[in-house]
């Protein structure tokens, strides 16, 4: 191949490709230039005035390096792999770095495999991370368990590109024998590890940094950033579907430590990524913010490329990937068209490969593991009358806890004529017939159950409702269908089937989105709070590392004391 | 030892040292802090406040991350590794890049071993890179030749750090096939390629660097160094004792595209070093030419670790390696301390480590094979009274090629009354007894004859005087010692052995200071015009890549034309 780029880089022969009539952002130098940008193969050879065998007119738009989401959850797209690409390549983005935490805490290691595997259908490069937290604590049961010494053997499996976020920060504090493991383990292999330290500084910072985890995406705060970066952290600039941090953490970068800036998604549902975007969001935000632009196309580009050592990738050079996106203007960032290795994957919003979910794999199918479920399994009973109950609040995943007098009657709580519903944590990967039982105030649902199958991080069954008929029936919906969403209420049964792990759809993107925007109607008709998304806020009630009072299948759990609780105040 | 560092960045055991009372500039934010700085073994746990088992009081002084010279030949230094390490750490040199092109031309693949195994009696750290171009030319005969083979073969063993500069640029221009399986063997071994193209741009440039040649250290313009930076490339800051580029290229450096800016000084003598400096020298240039202290610092620090991917490099932050430097200020850059991986290896300009040059390998040492010359070999016989000479020019390395009318006599040319002086050179690898001859004018040496084993880049005799009986006595005294430098004049003999490869001296390096200004004194006393290095701006005329006129063991070559050429005009 090196006499062709050659041959091409000199013009002695036509380059395979070359795009023309458009300006280009020099990551390097910051500048914008005008000029033909020469791909042969899948590499770009120069830029200059070149002819190619193919040409095509950028209509003197603008050209960046292909973008880069640092760090993303697939699964929280609740799209395959192929559809969630058939949605973020045409807003320009052509890698991500991808942590399968949330499917690999329901199939373990064939989980992460999937993902990887899955990817490969698409052009979308993705960097498969080893999740580093299955399960998240020791005080639930997921689908699997991934030990220090598990961590070892995999982290220096090639597909595997690092260490996905370390997010067990007390363990490591702790110096916890798994969590030391797992962190010589990536070490040993040479590998990134990710980190996770939502508002930690000081020394406790610097000693979670010195154990070699080198990026951090939960800064809620310039000054939590400006930290992390002068203890040598990379710092995402994340903008989720409910963590949008971008515009806050863009106010600390400065031209020194803007090369320690990148771009992460983490967590974006497939209706966000169709109607708003991915990275090119992001950007939007940032710029609307005052980020200047080419600093925020350098951070969501050459930035991620050093932080992950993605060699080749980050800029409009020779010897780089042709990996580019063409974007309208720097503003909008409407992307015109996308191109990964010398290919054009992308045009007008709409990906030009096939986005469509293939055969899965046996690991990630028929992932609900249960029994059927009688009304009598959600009866809740109390010793006395006074009880402790989650209260959830909105735009937050943060939890409070209270106490409530409830009347009890047949050896259960008597819910009518109040704002509490019953919250259960059904187990579904072993069939262990675990249920957590507990009250939840605040969602606004009446005449009915919901329940679903996604429920951080060990993504048990969760249902919530005011009826234990309807609970049942809401849960053995979802173990007919193989895991998914379904709404219970007056004797009619609504649901979508997230057949892969329960966590994803095998839909194509649009599909989905319709599918599942008409059973959030369905939801919110049956009285829940508009200001929760009516699945996904019970999502992170099972969530036993966010304050204060959560629920898991073994029970209520104080994670304030990080112990359980009994429900009885 | 992850454990150890998360006590030691805790503060619940004090960590192994703490520098305490210093200021630190921070690479990743550009400031300059206040703050002890914790060390546990050899790795920085933390800033902050800390108490060490051992503390050692930086007086109010700047503590740097250790300066890595990213591009050094060391043999350019002639000494040996060792002494080498005792002159540049005492001035905050904690890692270098070596290309050990010269010994490697003379001794093949041992010579690169040498400086490895060397380099390991001392604390530095050395990253040692495999010669590209050995032979330079196909023009001349050198000790050793690694062909393209030989270089997919070395280049995947792990003391190999990556290929050295790739000087052979019109072959790679050109798809030469030996420079093509250069560059396909670095990168299927995925190890870095440096650059060497002097005044190279455009479509050419383009075309280099597609190759996957990423570094150059040749620019002599801040345009040169702007070009090559928009195209991807690093550039090397050189400040070489010959090549002093620093003051003119620092102004090419600007916010967004200092993170491409290294420091390098590719060719620095022992007594440069020990006079002047190393990579302190440079800094003190660049800061005075204009660069901002702190953007200095990350060029020669951050930045080279970037480019090199030297994990654990170029930071004082949790995590990294304890390689520090202290310096008095940040514009006189005098060096208060230096420390390696936690211990302190040098205090006062003085290395705190045995520096002296360790039993040396059969390898590299008797490298000079030749007979006994006598005065008739460097008679020079024309056909006419027309001849070809080279013209030497002060503070230059590129030759003229002038046309002179000489007398002859009992078939040898006749010098006296002239400017001119005989230069030969004399094969010494294999005892072929090649002996090209020419005139050389310009020099001003008179009345006896100077010799050395040091002539790039295949490092064969090369000897100038006006009488041949001086001549074969200088060379044979460079026999007899094994190689180095001699002089022949009235009768007396001066010399000082280059016992590594006819290189580099084994002595410590004050006295080798001390007795090579002795004879250079010596030469300088025959004549030699002071504004030459009496003795190394000799040694660059063999260097058959460098124009117009230069000799070869094989004869006169016209650079120009890339051919030999005749002597007869």
């Amino acid at each position: 191949m090196i006499e062709k780029w050659i041959d091409a880089a000199l013009g002695t022969k036509k380059a395979s490709l070359v795009l023309k009539n458009g300006r280009f952002v020099n990551v390097f130098t910051g500048e914008l230039i005008g000029a033909d940008i020469a791909i042969e193969g899948d590499k770009i050879v120069g830029y200059g005035s070149y002819e190619g065998q193919e040409e095509i007119d950028l209509k003197g738009k603008i050209a960046v390096p292909g973008l880069i989401d640092a760090h993303v959850h697939i699964e929280s797209s609740q799209l395959s792999p192929e559809a969630f690409a058939g949605l973020v390549m045409p807003r320009g983005t052509t890698t991500v770095i991808a942590d399968p935490h949330e499917i690999t805490n329901v199939c373990g290691i064939s989980g992460a495999q999937y993902i990887y595997k899955a990817s490969e259908n698409t052009p979308l490069e993705v960097k498969v991370m080893l999740p580093s937290c299955v399960p998240a604590t020791a005080f639930e049961t997921s689908g699997a368990v991934l030990t220090g010494a598990d961590t070892e053997k995999f982290i220096r499996e090639d597909f595997l590109f690092g260490l996905g976020e370390f997010m067990n920060y007390p363990g490591v504090l702790a110096k916890d024998p798994e969590a030391i493991k797992k962190l010589e383990g990536a070490r040993a292999a040479g590998k990134i590890i990710d980190g996770h330290a939502p508002s930690t500084g000081g020394r406790g910072l610097n000693a979670y940094i010195a154990t070699g985890i080198s990026t951090d995406h939960e800064c809620i705060r310039p000054e939590e950033a400006e930290e992390k970066i002068s203890k040598g952290m990379y710092i995402h600039l994340r903008e989720g579907s409910a963590t949008r941090n971008v515009a806050v953490n863009c106010r600390a970068v400065t031209p020194y430590n803007l090369r320690r800036f990148l771009f992460c998604t983490d967590d974006r549902h497939a209706a966000d990524l169709q109607e708003n975007g991915h990275l090119d969001n992001a950007l939007r935000v940032a710029v609307k913010a005052g980020m200047h632009p080419v600093q925020a196309v350098i951070a969501a580009t050459l930035n991620a490329a050093d932080c992950y050592h993605l060699k080749g990738k980050g800029a409009i050079a020779p010897g780089y990937d042709a990996d580019i996106a063409v974007f309208d203007d720097l503003k909008d960032f409407r992307c015109f068209m996308t191109f990964k290795g010398g290919k054009k994957v992308a045009e007008g919003g709409k990906p030009l490969f096939d986005a469509s979910c293939r055969a899965l794999p046996e690991e990630v199918k028929n992932t609900v593991h249960l029994g059927v479920l009688s009304p009598d399994s959600f009866r809740l009973k109390l010793k006395g009358s006074r009880a402790n109950v989650i209260r959830i609040l909105p735009d937050n995943v943060v939890t409070e806890r209270a106490v409530r007098t409830v009347q009890s009657e047949a050896g259960d709580v008597v819910l009518s004529g109040t704002d509490l519903l019953k919250l259960a944590v059904v187990e579904r990967h072993r069939d262990t017939g675990n249920i957590g039982l507990g009250l939840l105030e605040g969602y606004g649902l009446h005449g009915g159950a919901i329940a679903l199958t996604v429920a951080h991080d060990s993504h048990n069954v969760i249902v919530l409702g005011d009826r234990n008929a309807d609970m049942a029936a809401a849960v053995n919906e979802l173990k007919r269908i193989g895991g998914g969403m379904a709404i219970a209420a007056g004797g009619r049964i609504d649901s979508l089937p997230l057949d892969i792990a329960g966590l994803m759809s095998s839909l194509p993107a649009e599909e989905y989105v319709t599918r599942s925007q008409a059973l959030l109607s369905r939801a919110y008709a049956l009285g829940i709070d508009r200001r929760f998304d009516a699945f996904m806020s019970l999502s992170f009630l099972a969530l036993l590392v966010i304050p204060s009072l959560k629920l898991s299948d073994r029970g209520l759990f104080d994670v304030d004391q990080f112990s359980f609780c009994n429900i009885d105040a």
